[in-house]
């Protein structure tokens, strides 16, 4: 049934509320490094560190959001606060992340030392979003031309990833991940400037790539598949990332309607139908880490967890589809994803959400932020979603 | 409450049937590659082959744990089945498994083709128990002579660990790891001559480096410290993982009753028992995987879960204290994981055992075999259990 403009209203509201009375509070007094500078992101259940590495990948996307916040709310009188916390985080960046090669760190010491580095491309990702956003907050054209940069570092790494240091072996299965051109794609939406077709050629490139994923005769997104497409028989060649899979979908749907791409829009809505048909856990509810296209048992540890990024995802992943479609089974799709993560995730107590749930949905990991949890994806989502509300009733 | 002689062989009936009816036919049957040698270690619950990638440990551990049956049992009528299927695995290892260098890969192609190799020397030290064990199951003197040289090797690397290709970067704390003096310990009473005290120097380095990981004042082991003994402060140095250290205390218990170490055997036994105490979940049973020293919130996802091998060392570890001390209260903490164990782990229609559990105790992974699990922590444990209960009972 599609939603009156009333249920609209509510939902919007009480997105907006969570985001902005609970989400953004927490990260706002409890992150802020301002002896060093940066964000501490391991924070335990009430916003205490417990430990004072800072993870890049939450650097980047927590300066990433602080300047989206000032960018979208200039008017309000937030709106410093989130410029001055953007700021905090890209001078410390700035400082301490990359190498002179190009590559980005990991994780550091609290004053910015270099603890480890990936070999994987994906702090590169999440410095990139955060010097565009910045430099969209700032005026700062040293910091735009950074982003460009080092976009054009990744996109050569990803033609050549063996250049990140990981030995290419005899017998190592050659394998494209799902992850790059998703990400890259959603890089060129962040970097590009509004109503530009910068990068159309890449864009166009990462959509072939992710097409090579999307399976119609299995109706699944596959993350790893051979290079020219095929599947790999392997439990690596079999994994869903159901989350993972509708990220791509909205990731794709947004660029498509940003480029009238029917053809493009109808892939997007078909990944995300898929992969939640799929991944909704049918006894327990909530969206499975990772499933085997088979139906075999998963070697992921954590496979019948329900991460809260995931949910995030398809959040944004169904109000995205409504608005383009107008059709009432995407809002039926979102109530239920709504509903689910409403009653475990968020922590009325202390702020932000929980991170991790096992299967039944009981709370496993105290925390709110960790290596992998920042300030990101929960208050992308509320704030994603609260724009298309707006969009949606403004509509109506 | 002391154990009866009647109870003693009723649990030894009850481990041996296991062992030999169960946990060894599903191995046996299931895991030969008869085309190219060595084992399938993927085995999915009814034995089917999900992934037909052979890794390294559970090559070297099956090829130790067949020569061991054979050593044991040489009057039985499976004893030629047991050092056939030995030599099937070691003809393949010599094959594949080991670099010019000495370094061993990680995981193969079913035909032997490297995959993948890791920057710690784990697969090497499965190696060295296989060549040693192999060695004494055939008179193989090229394989004994293997198997010192590469243990040199490793005592090398555990001196040099930078070697093994993992970068240094400035901010990365100096820290040493439970995992290698506790298996180097083992593969000196693993290599070394019956009766002989060679690499007593090393196995004395190896009982001081433990030493460090032993923390009175918290009653725990820490699986990370500085080099120097002292703590870290991170996640990493608080975490406590109770079924390895628990195996590093029969490690130790083994080596003190070999050379009359009575406080070695004291360090041992406190080991056992402040692992067992804080890391049994006191509602609904069973050793946590992971757990943080100051009851924060361990990162790994896995934390709660109840893993096979954790139990399988806490009954070794239970039984060896039993035979050393006679003091009863060990003998109950046996029945209590005995029982817990058994319930929930051995899959009676397809024979071996469950890997992984939830918190609840409840089957989340279907398959027998994995990349970590292979014929190695269940025949390990039945087979040592059978054993010391035989010279229990005999000692009546």
């Amino acid at each position: 049934m599609p939603p009156t403009t009333a249920r609209l209203r509510e939902v919007r509201d009480l997105i907006s509320k969570n985001l902005h009375d609970s989400v953004l509070p927490f990260w706002m007094r409890h992150s802020p490094d301002r002896e060093f500078g940066g964000y501490f992101n391991c924070l335990d259940r009430d916003g205490t560190i417990y430990d004072t590495k800072k993870h890049v990948w939450l650097q980047g996307r927590q300066v990433w959001m602080m300047s989206r916040l000032h960018n979208a709310y200039h008017a309000g009188q937030e709106s410093s606060r989130y410029l001055d916390l953007a700021r905090l985080g890209m001078d410390f960046m700035r400082k301490h992340v990359q190498r002179p090669d190009g590559r980005c760190y990991f994780s550091l010491t609290r004053d910015g030392k270099p603890v480890f580095i990936q070999r994987k491309p994906f702090s590169e990702c999440f410095y990139v979003m955060a010097l565009a956003e910045y430099a969209r907050a700032t005026g700062d054209q040293d910091c735009r031309r950074m982003a460009h940069d080092l976009f054009a570092k990744i996109v050569h790494w990803m033609h050549h990833p063996a250049e990140l240091g990981r030995p290419v072996l005899e017998g190592t299965t050659p394998q494209i991940d799902l992850a790059v051109p998703m990400i890259l794609l959603n890089l060129i939406l962040e970097i590009r400037d509004p109503g530009s077709a910068q990068y159309e050629d890449i864009a166009r490139e990462c959509i072939a790539r992710i097409h090579h994923h999307v399976r119609p005769e299995l109706k699944l997104v596959l993350e790893h598949v051979r290079p020219d497409g095929s599947r790999i028989d392997s439990p690596e060649g079999r994994i869903v990332s159901p989350g993972h899979a509708i990220e791509a979908g909205w990731f794709l749907l947004s660029y498509a309607r940003r480029t009238n791409d029917s053809e493009c829009a109808q892939m997007a809505l078909n990944m995300i139908e898929w992969s939640f048909d799929f991944g909704w856990d049918k006894e327990f509810g909530g969206l499975y880490a990772f499933m085997d296209c088979e139906g075999k048992s998963p070697v992921q540890l954590e496979w019948d967890m329900k991460l809260w990024w995931p949910h995030n995802e398809a959040m944004i992943a169904f109000l995205l589809a409504y608005q383009h479609t107008r059709d009432a089974k995407w809002w039926d799709n979102f109530e239920t994803v709504l509903d689910w993560t409403w009653k475990r995730f968020p922590d009325p107590e202390f702020g932000e959400w929980y991170g991790y749930l096992n299967r039944r949905g009981e709370v496993t990991h105290r925390f709110k932020g960790g290596p992998y949890k920042g300030c990101f994806h929960v208050p992308r989502a509320l704030f994603l979603c609260e724009g298309i509300l707006d969009e949606t009733i403004a509509a109506e």
